[in-house]
């Protein structure tokens, strides 16, 4: 046997000749703590089958009989024994070296083996009272696992300790990152099953080391847990040679050490001596920097762990292979009520663990093991990190209303409005200097939002060029993470927020959509965290999407998708917030309330460029508390019935509504339009089924119950009629919107197809106010030529016409008060 | 200098020390071939030069005025350069080995740098006959470039040889492998964007070589194009080690082959070694299997091609970098309107290209460079695979009714929908050998659609154990694509797609928003191929969503939700098409004709469990074709005007439906229910908006004007009302659905959660039913007695009781009609 190798006794390892203990196995473990620690890792095994088999008879003091069994045995057993053996094996260098740890667990499916940790170590106990150590509370314990009412079998938000669910796979690495962002001291010990590893968004969190800064950032050190199959697939990275495995690995950036095999005795050895070479390796490099006070990026260390899939089960149940196949994935004798052989081969299964001895203290571990493990909030399951929201202080906020926008001339100032909120939040990084960080996909300069690098540029622990001096703003200490992977620096931002911390992801409109699964699954972890007690509340999730659709006229139609919103509206209204503010100011007053909530993800739509102001600051904070409102100087039924409800949300439907009310009035000047601007969405639904709703009341006094109502939508026009379709008059409600209908085009050539330009909504208005028909036709062919000639002109000079470009609001705003 | 090194002269590369050559370079290219080569070259610069700038004064005859530059400058110059010179070096190859060859473009905004060779090669031309090869045609090609009315900046679908837009990065590599598959002659030289690199999809798609046959499937050629920067970031893969980088190609299973530099001649002269060097590799590669006929995974060779980000623009512009550098990514001086330097710099940049001799035949190439160029077909730009509808072979489908299920008894018949469409697809399997695959994330199996490898295994190309032979399923020419990856196998069924073959994805449904982006983006590809008088057809994108969110009870509330729709919904109605067939025989009904249609993103909903059968198939293709129509068997209104409409859309919002409207039968014999089941979603929405909508006489005879209706909708119910907002007694309408109410639960306490159970629903008739309110109420308090002691049953058992799991319709189906 090679030096250094360990004993290896299954095939799907030795496929490959010798196993590898990178780490020279010199025995770090006296006999007795090897025996200590399989026996604890024995107890944690005993307890993952218990969950997944028993409602009753916990500790097997009766034989085993069906009635102890649940009626519908759910959960996999594949990755809990590797989890469970990591696990255990860093709380032995927790206390050696007194280590601030937290585990995030990636694979699949895998949480009894980090809830039997949770409930060896107490904790699990002292967060569910119910769920006491002896064998009244295991039995509970077993029994609300993958049970109704109970708890899943991912590391659900029920999980002690856990930040990261992994029900949908592929974010353990870039969790693990924004968890130990800004916490030096944190080491997140990150399991990543090798199903997972398949999936894009880890196939590239990988890099994450190149914005990681070993002087102000703890560490992650991943255990790649080559299980070797999926559910019914054996996993690539187990099925490529050890040369290109050990490649990859550096060519990611990382150190990797290898602890293969399947013999107890050896395997503990290996391991230990792998983790704390491991640990001492992260803390030797965060010496140096610290001390150095220079930062680099080093070739941080990883751990591959080889285990069969199903460590320590039957090798074969009927002659078909059960460890170290994919047939251990799940739960691996599903048929044990109607098959008596298979329920006596589970209890002296279960039996060869020894329950008897591991729980002889009336139920609970043993005193001697109980001891292996860290107390208070050193066991991995109590870090306080694991419930970010205990850690979370709320920002120290710059007060949003010295950025405004001044002296606003409604409807004829014109800024982009992400001049000013770039000014607020660069302060908002000055001020938050280890508890904010701005994220974004290679995008946040060409958002306009470059001021922030004057207080925090972008991080970058890769290669520095001396070109980097010509306006690269990167710094190994930076406050900005930008790499070109939405997945990524979505698992930052939500892993950085879940420790405690708050941050903003600034990303283009039409890609969002490439998270809009992540999205989902945050909304989910936030919701169910409002049904655990002991959870605190968390920083919101703050998307801001600018570069819209309205301005992706000339990126065509790729770049055209505001359908980010409808997968918003499908979550749960605990959770989820949706705004769309019209201007500067406004912009500002919704991105300073977002800033302060909790437990929301927020989703703030603002385009990019150069567009019209309407409100001054006071007025802005009025109208984003309302979140919908009349605006009294764009309208003129002076509190009278309207003739016509014109309505907008966004800021380009904002100015195009307005250029239409605008048409009405100069050519219609006796038809009465109020103008309505909504800048919080979910205001349109009902009271009943969101926080933010209205009432029908209130409804009728913005839009009236029969007059039409014309409303110029940012995004997909269906999301007004599915928020709104039990309004009444909602038959009066026409919703202008994006249809899908987009190429190159000029700004208004993408209005015009999509009908939400001034001319087609003027049209519209004429069209649903009856009394007009017979009147208004001379006028509404003047509309139809007007934007006409307006087209040809884009098509012909390639840009639009300077009247369409600069149209200002006509009428003095003091006028129509 | 080291051997093989070529002479650099910029920065960002001479940071790693001397650039490499890894194919050392004896200088296969005579100094004559090097010259034309560049000619060439230079050509197609000039050509993207003026696609961002002019429209007019094409060949810069007369000094360059203002007026001869577009209103708005748009496109991208970073990447061309690179493009450019990989095609034209793969122009060379492709004549002297006579080699098939496709194009992928990568890098995101390259469009010029191929939209060039096309020009060149004369390809546009013949497809576009305006934009002819002299003075006239060239002005017309500039104009058109980013222009209202014209083409993109990417290889939109009006790009000759393109089947990869680029507009969102990250697919390059996935779709390139899709169309190589059964194209055993093929080679997609694919180039990839250091950018798009970052991408998760991009990240793990590299490990498509472990699914590609030498014997059976062409190759993929990558060409890594170390650009450096992205819009304002470097790359990473541009900023780490020369090492990391080598061996993290290695570690994806690849050979990587390294040109680096700046300087043309030598440049010229590494490509081309190299290229051939790669090619003959391919060749070899495949000689040797083919030969021996012993399938093998070889390290595939790819090439790593750094050059300056910009490539021969000036190396800076008022002291400002520009090649080489981040500003030369979009237009490298967008002021040449305002700034008459910047105008003069631009004439001469342009001018030092030589077009009056490059063009000289007239405004056409001049013959000695034309002849460079491949001929008909070779052509890149006319490769056939890059406008697959034109390969593109029916199916030879079997019949799907001999595959029917038989004897069915409506409501009582209980199967596994997927049991019977395993074996249809089985068959479409064998007898497409060539032309059909089946893609899915490690899911096939566990979807019950495990039949299907008795005519198909898994394709592997990994390593291969002994215990594969206990059910593994694998093999070297496997026709079931399976990675954990949904971007990775939605990238190669659309790579396979557009190159003219058809497949079918199978996914659970909850983890299909991965791939929301992707599936929007191949929408938006085929409607704007609509457009394209040329492109040809290609068969449809058939996603086959199971695992469905009602029987997503025991998993939890991560993997409930059903929102894809909402995103395809958006999307334009001539594209996309929603199937939610109720059983077993509706779904071979639905499935058969997907797979004959083109040009759609079909997307069929069905459960994996066993399911009650409704439909005879002859039934069933009715009721199919319809799209939705009344079910005379459960409806007792016989005629005439019902109490209530019950309605339903999903096989499991269909089975508690219809146990509702027993329950109302049963109890209020007097209520006449009519039951109308909807499987074409589309058919709900008007039919001026969808070419599958219904008019509102049609729906007014379905759903009635002013009855109640209960519809029973499998995914979110707002999708229901979306669609439905316009139609007549709209008001009546009151959908239920997922509410994004879940946890660990059983299928009917989910159900209960989401108010879609029969009792919900029974109760819901009732109360809007008027002159049932005070006769009904000891009824109504049955039913929520019943509810509530189901749900007591389920919570402590874990399993919902016998009553509600083998519930079957309770009346005989003849005495109904």
């Amino acid at each position: 046997m090679a030096p250094g190798a360990i004993d290896v006794n299954i095939q799907s390892i030795s496929a490959y000749g010798p196993a590898r203990s990178t780490v020279k196995v010199d025995k770090p473990l006296s006999s007795d703590e090897v025996h200590k620690i399989n026996e604890y890792f024995k107890a944690s095994l005993y307890l993952c089958l218990g969950m997944l088999y028993l409602r009753d008879n916990p500790l097997l003091k009766e034989p085993l009989k069906k009635e102890h069994i649940k009626n519908r045995v759910l959960g996999h057993w594949g990755s809990d024994a590797g989890q469970s053996f990591t696990w255990i094996h860093m709380n032995r260098l927790i206390k050696k070296y007194s280590l601030d740890s937290l585990f995030i667990s990636g694979p699949g499916h895998g949480a009894p083996g980090i809830l039997s940790q949770s409930y060896l170590e107490g904790v699990y106990s002292e967060v569910y009272p119910d769920k006491t150590e002896d064998e009244d509370g295991m039995r509970r314990f077993f029994k609300s696992f993958s049970f109704p009412g109970g708890i899943g079998s991912h590391a659900t938000p029920e999980t002690p300790g856990s930040i990261h669910e992994g029900g949908e796979l592929g974010y353990s690495i870039s969790h693990a990152f924004g968890a130990v962002y800004d916490h030096p001291d944190l080491i997140a010990l990150t399991m990543v099953g090798d199903g997972e590893a398949e999936t894009g968004p880890l196939a590239t969190s990988w890099h994450s080391t190149k914005f990681l800064n070993p002087i102000t950032d703890g560490a992650v050190l991943p255990v790649l847990h080559l299980n070797g199959y999926k559910i019914n697939n054996p996993t690539l990275l187990a099925r490529i040679s050890h040369e290109e495995l050990e490649a990859l690995f550096i060519g990611y950036g990382w150190a990797p050490y290898f602890v293969e095999g399947s013999d107890l005795q050896s395997m503990h050895q290996s391991m230990a001596a792998t983790l704390e070479h491991c640990v001492l390796d992260i803390k030797e490099i965060q010496k140096k920097a610290r001390e150095s006070k220079k930062a680099f990026r080093p070739r941080w260390p990883m751990i591959v762990l080889r285990t069969p899939k199903g460590w320590t089960a039957p090798r074969e149940v009927d002659g078909k292979r059960l460890e170290g196949f994919w047939r251990s994935h799940q739960v691996p004798m599903p048929d044990v009520l109607t098959n008596p052989d298979h329920l006596k081969l589970l209890e002296s299964w279960m039996k060869s663990y020894g329950p008897d001895e591991l729980f002889a203290n009336k139920g609970k571990l043993i005193p001697e093991l109980k001891a292996l493990a860290p107390t208070g909030n050193s066991r991995m399951s109590a870090n306080p990190v694991g419930n970010g929201g205990l850690l979370r202080k709320p920002l120290d906020l710059p007060d949003f209303r010295t950025y405004g926008v001044q002296k606003i001339e409604p409807g004829v100032s014109l800024i982009g409005n992400m001049t000013n909120l770039a000014k607020f939040l660069r302060d908002v990084i000055a001020k938050n200097k280890t508890n904010f960080r701005l994220f974004g996909p290679d995008e946040t300069e060409s958002n306009k939002l470059g001021e922030v690098y004057k207080a925090g540029k972008k991080v970058w622990l890769g290669a520095y060029f001396d070109e980097d001096q010509d306006g690269g703003n990167l710094a190994m200490e930076g406050r900005v993470m930008e790499m070109l992977s939405e997945h990524t620096i979505e698992g930052w931002l939500e892993g950085y927020i879940l420790s405690g911390r708050h941050g903003l992801l600034n990303s283009y409109e039409p890609f969002i959509h490439i998270i809009d699964s992540m999205v989902n699954q945050h909304c989910k972890w936030l919701e169910k965290c409002l049904e655990v007690e002991w959870r605190a509340k968390v920083a919101s999730l703050n998307i801001l999407l600018t570069a819209t659709v309205w301005r992706q006229d000339h990126n065509g139609f790729t770049h055209q998708d505001p359908g980010f919103l409808d997968v918003v509206a499908n979550k749960s209204p605990e959770v989820v917030r949706i705004y769309l503010p019209p201007d500067g100011n406004s912009l500002l007053s919704v991105a300073d309330h977002c800033l302060r909530s909790v437990n929301y993800v927020n989703v703030i739509v603002a385009d990019k460029q150069e567009h019209l102001q309407f409100l001054s600051m006071e007025e802005a904070i009025e109208h984003c508390t309302k979140g919908v409102g009349i605006w009294d100087w764009a309208s003129n039924d002076q509190g009278e019935e309207p003739d016509v409800v014109m309505a907008s949300a966004g800021d380009v439907a904002t100015h195009e509504a307005l250029a239409a009310t605008a048409l009405l009035r100069q050519y219609l000047p006796g038809v009465k339009v109020r103008f309505v601007n909504v800048v919080d969405l979910f205001r349109l639904i009902p009271e009943t089924q969101h926080p933010h709703g209205m009432s029908d009341l209130q409804w009728k006094a913005l839009f009236t119950e029969d007059k039409p109502i014309i409303f110029n939508f940012h995004s997909y026009p269906f999301l007004v009629h599915r928020l709104t379709y039990r309004r009444p008059g909602q038959k009066n409600l026409h919703v202008r919107g994006y249809r899908e209908k987009g190429n190159i085009d000029t700004p208004f050539e993408l209005a015009v197809r999509n009908e939400t330009d001034r001319f087609s909504l003027a049209i519209a208005a004429i069209d649903n106010i009856p009394r007009l028909h017979n009147t208004a036709s001379a006028i509404r062919e003047k509309f139809v030529n007007s934007q006409i000639a307006a087209r040809n002109t884009a098509f012909g000079d390639g840009v639009d016409s300077e009247e369409i470009r600069t149209w200002k609001w006509p009428f003095p705003k003091k006028e129509l008060i």
